[in-house]
């Protein structure tokens, strides 16, 4: 782990400073709501346009929250460096002005509070059940893959919206290296929207496409391919992966696996991989596209993959994570796989690891 | 408000820095989560009593918990800033010392954990209501006041070492000023569990006190009152101090409020400081007892308070707070009485006005 950009540069902290970052953390999930309706109800990007600062009573006169609400909600924010105040004026801060225009923080705010929050209470439950004690919060689940369709509006945009930011950035990036391969069929396992196919398929006129996952994500993935026009190319492989027994049909030149095996337990990775060199041509390759929390040049990317892992204890399915790459690379090997070659730091977040 | 202390000294930042800031917001209610169970779980407490850092098998082997659970808290911990790692082994950060051992990190902490992190999430809620929507998580009732009796031992437990924890330090200090004014007699509003009452009496022996809650508080106190042995030189008032038009029976010397005004909207206090004023003797005076958040010190404190707040907000009684001086001065105004002497930083947190 690189760690010059830190922003926990602990050892070089005053025990002041110290004592302050462990007060901040006590009162954390407060910090975090009052942001979220600082961003929400406009207060922070009203004062971002008036770089000058405004008065309370310039604030509230255009929203509609209580004199009460909208007092407590500053006063807050001052205390969470979100903003300040000078001579009774408010004025936004860099940190303010990042937390309402930074995508990705935008994204893991929304994701957090429509997906996460309630759950991560039930985070010791998860751990000690090894299940996602907090996804019956959004619904009465085993997992949350089974049932991403039943989400409310809200939830279902907050849910995908997280999932597309972190893969759309690396696609097009992905498929010239698999293109280098000159395969002729590849299989995608864990195709989820097509997306991935999609692309191999304009860039790669001559392959033949196999979609793999759960039956009810397969017709979502049927619909767009069909809609993109690559009738005839794409085949369809019902298969639920974790049934160890049930091989996959067929053998393949590359077999895709994208921020997939992330969902997963370790024996069910070692277990999902040998499913998968059973399906492997005899020069084919394994290729897997993950985000490794070790790999990340900045503390911050590195801390949302650390957090994500949460998420996937408490509302996912209870046993997997983000991985640390030195854990992952010992379950490849630990499935009597070898990894050939590591690229790190794709589109700045994402690791390609080529298997055979 | 000082701000040589602040940790966010913002307008010192780099923006990449604010940038970080901004990212560890949006997943704050994970990293609160994970920190509590890194705490409750002995994991910081393990790694404090071996500073040369302990290897994962050395961490688990004595604790009760999956090696998942453990490795994906490990890891959460890296990122939130608790402990680090180095050459497979992980080691305590000053923060997570802090974490672990300052009181009043650990007493806000539990306190949100069990009183206030789920009803947080219901901020929203409770400021376009006016009510603390967060309460129903802790039971089927209005305020939290009046059932303080019935919430859970751990609940109750997290409850009451936060209120003493704030007051504790601060009545011997105050005791003192409050004999300089030789009163012949003294009501303790909102008297609670009889603690300063108790205190005025052993300090001053020709005092006679009088002590005004709801009835159910007051049965508490006066267990508490009689078992300290002060029989015949305490008077019981019940009163619901809200009920304007009940006037308080007697004339007072002294009329001492110690925290309790923060937990009214600015209308009620202004109504209870015009209840106040009638049961004044005409060279007698009132005491309050408060924080302020602008008063404070150090931002931590600053901070604590304005978190404080929102447990007003989602969990008390839905429009109280942890005041501004600023504020809190004009409705002593707006009620018709004057300041007459303002204290600040008693036992470092309290201020006490004398109003009249």
């Amino acid at each position: 782990m690189n760690k010059k950009h830190s922003f926990f540069k602990d050892s070089e902290y005053h025990a002041f400073t110290a004592l302050e970052k462990a007060h901040f953390l006590s009162y954390a999930p407060y910090a975090f709501q009052a942001s979220v309706l600082l961003r929400d109800y406009g207060v922070l990007n009203h004062l971002n346009q008036h770089t000058n600062g405004l008065e309370f009573e310039q604030l509230h006169a255009p929203l509609s929250i209580s004199k009460y609400g909208l007092r407590i909600l500053l006063e807050a924010g001052i205390g969470i460096g979100l903003l300040t105040e000078n001579e009774d004026k408010y004025l936004i801060t860099k940190t303010g002005t990042m937390f309402i225009t930074d995508a990705m923080v935008k994204i893991n705010t929304s994701f957090m509070r429509d997906i996460c929050y309630e759950g991560a209470g039930k985070l010791k439950e998860s751990i000690e059940t090894g299940k996602p004690a907090g996804l019956p919060y959004l619904g009465p689940w085993k997992t949350i893959y089974e049932v991403l369709s039943k989400l409310t509006p809200l939830q279902s945009k907050s849910w995908f919206d997280f999932d597309n930011f972190y893969s759309d950035s690396v696609f097009p990036i992905i498929v010239q290296q698999v293109q280098a391969y000159k395969p002729k069929n590849i299989i995608d396992i864990g195709a989820n929207t097509g997306k991935f196919s999609i692309q191999c398929l304009q860039h790669m006129p001559d392959i033949q496409m196999h979609l793999l996952d759960y039956p009810g994500q397969l017709a979502m993935a049927e619909k767009n391919i069909h809609a993109a026009g690559f009738e005839g190319r794409y085949h369809l492989i019902p298969n639920n992966i974790l049934e160890f027994e049930k091989e996959i049909t067929g053998k393949f030149d590359i077999i895709w696996m994208s921020q997939f095996l992330d969902c997963f337990s370790d024996d069910e990775i070692i277990g999902i991989l040998k499913k998968c060199k059973k399906a492997l041509n005899p020069s084919g390759v394994i290729l897997v596209n993950e985000t490794f929390w070790d790999k990340q040049p900045f503390h911050a990317a590195m801390y949302s993959l650390q957090m994500t892992s949460l998420y996937f204890t408490t509302q996912a399915n209870g046993n997997s994570q983000m991985y640390d790459s030195r854990v992952f690379l010992k379950l490849i090997e630990a499935s009597g796989l070898t990894t050939l070659k590591e690229v790190h730091q794709i589109a700045t977040t994402h690791s390609l690891l080529t298997i055979q």
